[in-house]
């Protein structure tokens, strides 16, 4: 069990109606004057939005709104609303969407702190940031997409569209102050926005728990714990996507995936998440899930003879997979289970769904070593060739 | 699953070595004047007080040390430090040691922002407290039992000695702001010492686990993960007290038991901790976790039948009881198992080991109601004459 710190501040507050409480919270928080962000008009159609308003309006707090982020949230944008919060005096950040609302909430806070550009703070040297992020404004937000779990993580991930380029950054600065999640606010998610939600979160806890670090029970125990609820929900959502009960559990299993708790004693890997990533250079409508379903079950295929008996452990908790006498057999099973489980959402099986064909590869190559570094993961030690071999799996 | 609130502001510093981030991380605090309080000499004996107090010199902080907290810590104690801490200006509060010591500085730094006596705070009517903690100066800790909880949650448990009642109290403002853990000051505990640890962490995952909410899946596979770990790590740590890997399993299993992550969504109980807090009123010497070892088989045996099943999936996860078509008789055997479990540790089994008849019960009765009102508890509710049979049953 390696050494850790482990600092968790947010303030969740979970359930149905908690969005009326927006307005007192940030209040006692200290904030005057509150940037509100969202994406699309769906928060504005299913009047989520105009709860928080309203909410924000009774406490007597002063507010700008700004719609229109991205999926895949670009840098652009931030600058936009970095120049218009400091003309209006914004005190507070507070996103209302999913992960791409509340990431791009996260680097208008730390760009507002910073002396410069704001992709400064996502610019790397041998993989690791430039420029420190000590100091940033409060950000939160009301949660409608569990899936990124940037209510409750310490990181962010920004998409430079000039550069073609994504970058991800943590720093604790950068958690949130308070989350408010409403499971209600899911119900109305298309099949494809809860599939993608579940393959990222399942992805978080994967990243955590297959590294080179060696057992640790208590964190391996409530990863898998997660996993398991996860897929046990998950078809419920498909089902019924009322289902108060399955929503509320995945809501806050997604949280609990990226808040750090499912990885402390551990390294993680992360080498999918980067070599995801990368997809997005190439066609930037690709859901973040969606590329993980196809890349993670590469990746297993490429690395498990590492350590098959973590697979076989992860396999038997999470997809009831009995033991044989044949561990190599018995971690080829959970990595199909894997894929199966992700299919069964709905997800796609292979980079030719999203067109994407041997030709691309070496395009994606030079970007991720710049933002990873020549080896990264943990679990194998990757390097481009390694990204290259993942690719080709994936095909 | 209940709507609920939850935030863990504290800040976990785990592992080897890291009691030398003391002074550092309180002057970032903003800490100038630090009270150290700690129990008897063991950590003097050992040289953890002269680790803290050296890494407080070293940041420059000013700090004064007062030994001498009991086990199952006296209001006369606190009364003594409030008044020592306010002429020598503290503002930190630093434990080192184990729940005792932390409660006792919980309510030495509550107490110092009450204007009245500091038993006020734990004085209840019909079970509700009557003052506020809105307020309390930031306490820490250096933790070197695993037990109570009280590094990571948000109560504390003090004795008034001259009326015989021991009161519970919880409030957000008591968390403590950073807690160091470091598993290898836990290699000298006693077998005693350890395994009533083990049991007082064990129930507060049992205390979350059976309450009268539904199934809660994403919240009781964690609890249940954790429960899992402790069964697994308990009999290591009993064997070879110093397998740090087993230890720091425990260590962190502790924490996470009761800072009220396991208990998300659902109602806790906390029957069987009133009912056990009764027993040191008859005599204080008697262990938290021995009183709760043999309180909550007792207590299991009288309440199962509201829902037997419960203690299926219970008996199921945590000790591997395979189903039958009997419900109730799976149920028994987890009950069963729970027993044999903490008598595996070492734990008693019947309140007769403490001396403890049934002349005695009726005398325990009155602060019990005083404490918790007429009726409490919640997978089962508990009045007067139940808390008779369930002490009848323990004898």
């Amino acid at each position: 069990m390696n050494n850790f710190e482990f600092c968790s501040p947010t303030d969740f507050v979970f359930g149905k109606g908690v969005a009326i409480q927006v307005g007192p919270k940030l209040k006692a928080l200290g904030a005057t004057c509150v940037m509100v962000q969202y994406g699309g008009g769906s928060v504005v159609r299913n009047g989520i939005l105009e709860t928080v308003t309203k909410s924000l309006d009774e406490a007597g707090l002063k507010y700008i709104v700004k719609g229109g982020v991205r999926a895949n949230p670009e840098v652009t944008f931030v600058r936009e609303a970095i120049v218009e919060a400091r003309e209006a005096g914004v005190d507070f950040l507070f996103a209302v969407g999913g992960g791409s609302v509340m990431d791009s909430c996260k680097a208008t806070a730390a760009g507002l702190c910073h002396d410069g550009d704001v992709w400064d703070l996502f610019v790397k040297k041998d993989g690791a940031p430039v420029y420190p992020i000590d100091e940033c404004l409060p950000v939160g937000m009301v949660l409608t997409i569990p899936a990124a779990g940037s209510e409750g993580s310490d990181s962010m991930v920004i998409t430079n569209e000039e550069l073609g380029m994504k970058s991800g950054r943590g720093a604790e600065a950068l958690r949130s102050k308070v989350s408010f999640m409403d499971p209600t606010y899911t119900f109305t998610l298309s099949p494809e926005q809860t599939a993608a939600g579940i393959t990222d979160m399942f992805a978080h806890l994967l990243e955590r728990f297959f590294s080179e670090t060696g057992n640790v029970p208590i964190t391996d125990n409530l990863n898998l714990s997660i996993m398991k609820t996860i897929r046990a929900c998950a078809p419920r959502v498909l089902e019924n996507p009322e289902d108060y009960e399955a929503r509320a559990n995945i809501m806050w299993a997604a949280t609990l995936a990226h808040n750090g708790l499912a990885g402390m004693g551990r390294a993680g890997d992360w080498a999918c998440h980067a070599i995801e990533h990368e997809l997005s250079a190439i066609d930037a409508s690709i859901p973040h899930g969606a590329g993980l379903a196809v890349i993670f079950p590469a990746w297993m295929q490429y690395v498990y003879k590492e350590n098959p008996e973590r697979f076989v452990l992860y396999g038997q908790e999470v997809f009831g997979i009995s033991r044989t006498d044949d561990v190599e057999a018995d971690a080829r099973r959970a990595i199909e289970a894997t894929q199966l489980f992700f299919i069964s959402l709905g997800m796609p099986a292979r980079l030719a769904d999203f067109n994407i064909h041997e030709e691309d590869i070496e395009g994606m190559i030079p970007t991720l070593i710049a933002n990873k570094g020549e080896i990264f993961g943990s679990f194998k030690k990757i390097g481009a060739d390694d990204a290259r071999a993942i690719y080709r799996i994936a095909l």
